[in-house]
């Protein structure tokens, strides 16, 4: 059982689940697998704007399960704890039929920023790159080819996420909506728009550096590898355009940049690229369990 | 990401991991399975004397998991938010080898009731009988056989734990020490002497009724039963002898009974069987997983 000091209005809990058979690609050691359990939370607290202060972690454990493992969890618990200034401070060992790592993490504010409050005008940015995650899958899987430091750097983001805390909360006060993007950019847009009751448009895909060559060399689609690859834990949201200037300053403190991508207008619910006089619907495509 | 408004000066919080392949036996439906993932949680804030306010809920599906299924686990959950009145905020829902439910609940308190605080003198109590949890699940896997009405009770325990919240809650201002029951009665004394640093010296077998001559029937151990099953979710404390009168009258407005079965004496961190002249170990025999 868990204690913390309780501090801010409202209690602010999350509780995601790592499972070994779809969360864990092969090559990953369980090291990283724990600090990816705890990098799922870190980054919804991110896009809420929230410091977390705490979490806990239920195991389950593979019978067999060996010491070296059981002492590597515990370092990606370390690695978590120290990277985001959060603390462990309860859990749960099970056997199970697969690696499950379910963490549940918790913080005090007095709000969060919501889904739905993207308004006509609004800005839609962004905080990070996309397209890395969905590459190294695929490079991981052998199923693309990819320039050497490319491939580094995209399966690095594959087995250490990192989800920006300091720029989320940095960000928070000028945002009107966000959420992480963790099951894909096109994800994310679709359920802001739903959420707020707006359309989006965006202008111009934040594809990361390389990703464009990645696509090309391995003949895939850009703009799937962009918008659906999911695993990304940036943040996507929206703000008035007059607090633009202010955000990327806060931003830029936090050694974040902001990337914007479109803005708030069109048939509420509805998602378009736009480039020039074409629009092009974009599909809500991101990773869904068991779909 | 679930919010809940706090109160008191510490956050409460206890994260419990069900799985199928060891704490779902045959024959329980999935509603049951998750309303037991949540009581599994109750349990503990029983014990510590805290009233939960919410909870959320991980869930690992099995591909191919049904509809039927699926709605079955919401009826638990909603049957565990109407009998313990705690709120479901949040949750997340992944594909996984099997069923795994986590649960982790939340609730805030000034203090909570530690294992630490048993001193010499003071009285052993539980909250409940011990042996219908271990006969039940015998009964289940047919490796017993009992009396009907025995065996629908012992089974029914087994599908349906039911801590008392209540009685946690009311008893909790006259303990020393406590904890939950559900790794088995002798893990919660052993965990009790050790955390306290304290001998406890058990006097009476808080067998259930019938238990005794299941044991009979069975030709099984009255003390392993009694002592070494586990799952049974009742209470085991410790409080000074003065104020026993006055826990017996808070715990029957709360409709239950304390069971008077020992005293903390003897070699600190020892927990033995006294029985007129004859004083016999209690070995530290509860369910470990992995073990």
């Amino acid at each position: 059982m868990g204690l913390a000091r309780a501090s801010g209005r409202n209690l602010v809990a999350k509780l995601d689940m790592l499972v070994e058979g779809t969360d864990v690609p092969g090559g990953m050691g369980y090291r990283n697998a724990a600090r990816k359990a705890v990098a799922m939370c870190v980054s919804d607290f991110a896009a809420k704007g929230v410091r977390p202060g705490s979490f806990m972690i239920s195991l389950g454990l593979r019978r067999g399960t060996s010491m070296r493992q059981v002492r590597e969890l515990g370092m990606g618990l370390r690695d978590a704890e120290r990277e985001w200034g959060v603390a462990l401070i309860g859990g749960d060992t099970n056997e199970a039929k697969e690696l499950v790592i379910d963490c549940a993490m918790l913080g005090f504010a007095d709000g969060i920023v919501p889904r739905s409050g993207a308004k006509p005008g609004d800005a839609i940015v962004v905080t990070g790159p996309f397209g890395f995650e969905p590459a190294g899958l695929r490079i991981l899987e052998k199923r693309a080819k990819a320039e050497k430091r490319f491939a580094s750097e995209a399966v690095r983001r594959v087995f250490r996420p990192t989800p920006n805390l300091e720029a989320g909360v940095a960000l928070a006060p000028f945002l009107s909506a966000s959420m992480d993007s963790s099951d894909g950019l096109s994800r994310s847009l679709h359920t802001i728009a739903r959420a707020s009751g707006v359309g989006l448009e965006v202008e111009s895909l934040p594809a990361g550096e390389g990703v464009r060559e990645f696509a090309k060399q391995n003949s895939l689609p850009l703009r799937e590898l962009v918008l659906e690859g999911g695993e990304e834990y940036a943040i996507v949201a929206t703000l008035a355009r007059s607090k633009l200037p202010h955000a990327r300053r806060a931003l830029s403190r936090a050694g974040a940049t902001l990337k914007l991508i479109g803005r708030v207008a069109g048939v509420p619910g509805s998602v378009v690229m736009v480039s020039g006089e074409e629009r092009q619907e974009i599909r809500d495509a991101g990773w869904t369990h068991l779909g």
